[in-house]
């Protein structure tokens, strides 16, 4: 490609989403007339957006300009990556391309949501390119806590950027090969002008171990546990872990049974594509499990993070319609508690531990993302002009700038940015040149969006002290009062209980609006002001507590 | 005593609080006609608990029997072990014995409750010994991290028992002595029926670092950013790690400046009473801060867990009336987030950041409850026949008590108990023997009690799915729509954007309600249970979502 040597304007870099936050990662690149996206991944809500199931990213930029949007690349196929897609392809129509495994996952999203005929898709091999309008992509194989996850080499006229997707480096992986860092160093050695690179574990001094230590530990705990059932919690989507677990269970003559609605779908789709081997038989339906001794089964479940409806959490509460909990089971946790989510393990851990379970939470898992050490490293054979940390808290990507800084790019050519900034990137210069749309659409059942901040803060209220509803009928012209006033609450106090309190209130609103048809106050608007007012002072008064107050007025 | 030797009937241990959780301690101890009760301590509310302000014990029981109670003792002045006072001791008249530092935070607090007067209290020194009917209470001295803390070894006429309080070895305090380790040698050779022991860190490894190795982390800051503020987070009761700073500040010209309403308490009582020493003028008014320049202050605040409302997480919002940060302003954490708190703390962290500061996490925190290997120090000394681990989840109490197993006491000998369960204690046995009422009162401004399981399961419905009022006016009778029906929503959708979605439902309702007219029907109940129905299977249909539906009918 002659164009990559011309440095001819600049590239712009747009990310969309996934920074200065944990998720929803989603990065758009435009050069003239050719706009490219990667990643599209959802994020979980935080826990002040109570009810919301999922966060998405707000793509108008990109419905603004679809004509000149050629297609999105995906890194790899965790939720954070590819999440959005059935949200976002409900309104854009470009194709995808992604390596095999990556696209695998998003089949079964897509297939979901019914959308399967309507988005094409292209399978990438590691180490390929792809050409997407001025630009050359080229898929560089990495290491993750997923199998084919990659890197990407973004050659555009304006010269190269290189993304790193989440990764780590494994020199040992459990399926394939460890991540191509002769790659790495053949790009930088031509010249990188941007690396953009996984902050996550930035604040993490050391090197990120391989996954196959995590294999060593279940090794032991197979060795010292042989008459009970283990069952082994860890995220869906960590195929190679599973394949570990997979690997000791054949080793120690155990069935395999796989449990959680999530984790039956990778394991379905990782082995028939060929990322999960084992002999035919080794897998049995749950419900054969009562065939089989405990020392002859192995369950693979979710709910390593005590998600509340997890299958893990269900056996915990007992609950859970096919297996139950006995002092004989091991139960080993093989990840840790995201951030946010310590006490809800703990709750399933005691849980576990009533039931009489043994339960293993040390040594069992590791992480995917690139430490301090293998950050340097990957900084030292890229040997970017500029560096732009990517995926993770404001304190994670400034725990990357920091490394950069170390590395010797100067300060000014580090840019910790904000979603919607957009970076102009050239040979001569780099800097922000401007500013789009982006932004964070709660999802909420069907509804994508509909639920905003004014929601968010009622349900907030509502949340913390309940509400209080005053029903009055007038009749209309508003000097009289038909029926009521009425009171009913929820969430605030239990009525049965309160009702004294209930009819003092009742009267002292009775009083104000007598107080209103006195004065001949006849705006409702005004009337509902008063009762709030005086519930509110009453309440505040007696027991120091502000519900949400809503008066209602019929008009009969 | 000679009664000691007597061994003579049972000693029943009664928690009342304290075990399964994390805070609200408080433990009955009975004999015959006395009954002694060791701490009175409050709990944060969980996640679940939303609105609630505090968790306090029900301390029926102790009501029942309050004739035979001679007086609470007091371990500590942390909140998890005299938090409740103020609420129990509206009931209870009963003396209160404590060493002088927790007193005055005991004080403090009934002073803002105004029961000082009611209740009559005692400060007791440690190594002393008090005698409370048929029990005698000495008060060993241990480390934590607050000043002043004790074990208790609780003599009755049926034998010792040994409780250690909240409890650490730090053989170089920073206030006091070294915990008097040779004198629960002493007791244990003289031989001691039950060691009841703190279970927060077993399962922790090692041994907990004194105190001390803060400071050297504090030095070294201290040494390093010599140009701006240092601002530092900790908790307000940890005095001795106050001490640390304002020793730091001393020598290195800085002045104090104290922020944070519970930190501004417990130093002027930790100061007054001699448990915080520094020459006269070291602390200044937040409000002289502009007087000085930044690299002559330091800044001692609360916030450290990213509680909203705290001082520090005022400052990083930005939100803070009188400290704003600046870029060279340090900000340390001497503390680790409490579990279930990590991500607030992240998000304090994050804003500093994005304000340029320098934030420092790491070696300015040590644990004030022992670890493994400490634990079994004090089982070694104590060589107690029965043991029961307290304070801790279930997770925490299991791992001391096969700390207990390996110490060589037979699994029979150690109690992993509930609250509620009376444990019955001779030489000659130990066991449960009966159930006594135990449980959780939840605090909602000055209600103590008046929000159960009912209004919390409202509050958890509000918060995820808003609420739907429908009102409709009927006349008496109730053959005739007068008004409405009318929908009112909080939380739900924001009605403006979904005034299409609404009328739809309104249709809905009002062919209901029209149906129930043509067919009838006169029963209110059955008349809200069609509307209920009928709003709630369009809104799941249409939108996968159901919000808490409340009919509303008026009788005009």
């Amino acid at each position: 490609m002659k164009k990559e040597k011309l440095h001819k304007g600049s590239v712009k870099v747009i990310p969309l989403g996934g920074l200065g936050q944990i998720g929803m990662n989603i990065t758009a690149f435009e050069y003239e007339d050719s706009i490219i996206v990667v990643d599209c991944g959802l994020a979980f809500p935080d826990d002040d957006m109570l009810g919301i199931d999922m966060v998405v990213p707000d793509v108008t930029y990109l419905k603004e300009n679809i004509d000149r949007v050629k297609g999105f690349v995906i890194t790899h196929g965790h939720e954070d990556h590819i999440g959005s897609i059935p949200y976002v392809f409900r309104e854009l129509n470009v194709p995808i391309y992604a390596t095999k495994l990556t696209m695998g996952l998003i089949d079964v999203k897509l297939e979901e949501h019914g959308l399967t005929k309507m988005v094409k898709r292209k399978i990438v091999k590691q180490g390929q390119s792809i050409t997407l309008g001025q630009f050359r992509v080229e898929f560089i194989r990495t290491n993750h806590s997923i199998s084919d996850a990659c890197a990407f080499a973004i050659y555009s006229p304006a010269g190269v950027i290189v993304h790193t997707g989440d990764f780590k480096v494994d020199y040992t992986p459990v399926f394939g090969d460890a991540i191509d860092l002769a790659r790495f160093g053949e790009i930088g050695k031509k010249g990188v002008l941007l690396l953009m690179s996984d902050s996550t574990n930035a604040e993490r001094p050391g090197f990120t171990p391989s996954e196959k230590t995590v294999g060593a530990a279940f090794d032991r705990i197979f060795a010292e546990h042989k008459k009970g059932r283990i069952i082994i919690a860890t995220f869906a989507s960590n195929v190679d872990r599973v394949q570990q677990i997979i690997d000791r269970a054949i080793r120690y003559g155990r069935k395999v049974v796989v449990e959680g609605r999530s984790m039956v779908n990778v394991i379905r789709v990782a082995s028939e594509l060929g990322y999960i081997k084992m002999p035919e038989g080794t897998i049995i339906d749950i419900d054969l499990i009562k065939n089989y001794p405990d020392e002859k089964l192995v369950l693979i479940t979710t709910g390593s993070q005590g998600e509340s409806m997890a299958a893990l959490s269900r056996m915990a509460e007992g609950t859970h319609r096919k297996v139950s909990i006995k002092p004989s089971d091991t139960i080993v946790f093989s990840s840790h508690p995201i951030p946010g989510n310590e006490k809800s393990v703990s709750k399933v851990v005691n849980e576990l531990g009533r039931k009489g379970a043994t339960v293993i939470l040390e040594d069992t898992h590791v992480s995917g993302h690139a430490c301090r050490e293998d950050l340097k490293l990957i900084y030292s054979l890229v040997k970017p002009k500029y560096a732009m940390p990517v995926h993770g808290e404001y304190r994670h990507m400034q725990a990357n700038a920091k490394i950069a800084e170390l590395m010797g790019i100067p300060k000014k050519n580090i840019f910790t940015l904000q979603d919607g900034d957009v970076l102009s990137v050239s040979e001569e210069s780099c800097k922000v040149t401007g500013k789009v749309t982006a932004g964070r659409l709660l999802v909420d059942g069907l509804g994508v969006g509909d639920v905003g901040n004014i929601v968010l803060r009622d349900r907030q209220n509502l949340a913390e002290n309940g509400i209080i509803i005053v029903v009055v009928a007038l009749e209309r012209g508003g000097n009289h009062v038909v029926s009521g006033p009425d009171i009913v609450s929820r969430g605030f106090v239990y009525m049965r209980e309160a009702e004294e309190l209930i009819e003092e209130a009742r009267q002292l609103i009775q009083d104000a609006l007598d107080d209103c048809i006195n004065k001949r106050v006849t705006d409702w608007g005004r009337i509902k002001m008063i009762i709030r007012d005086t519930l509110s002072e009453f309440l505040w008064k007696k027991m120091k507590r502000s519900p949400l107050i809503l008066p209602i007025i019929m008009d009969v």
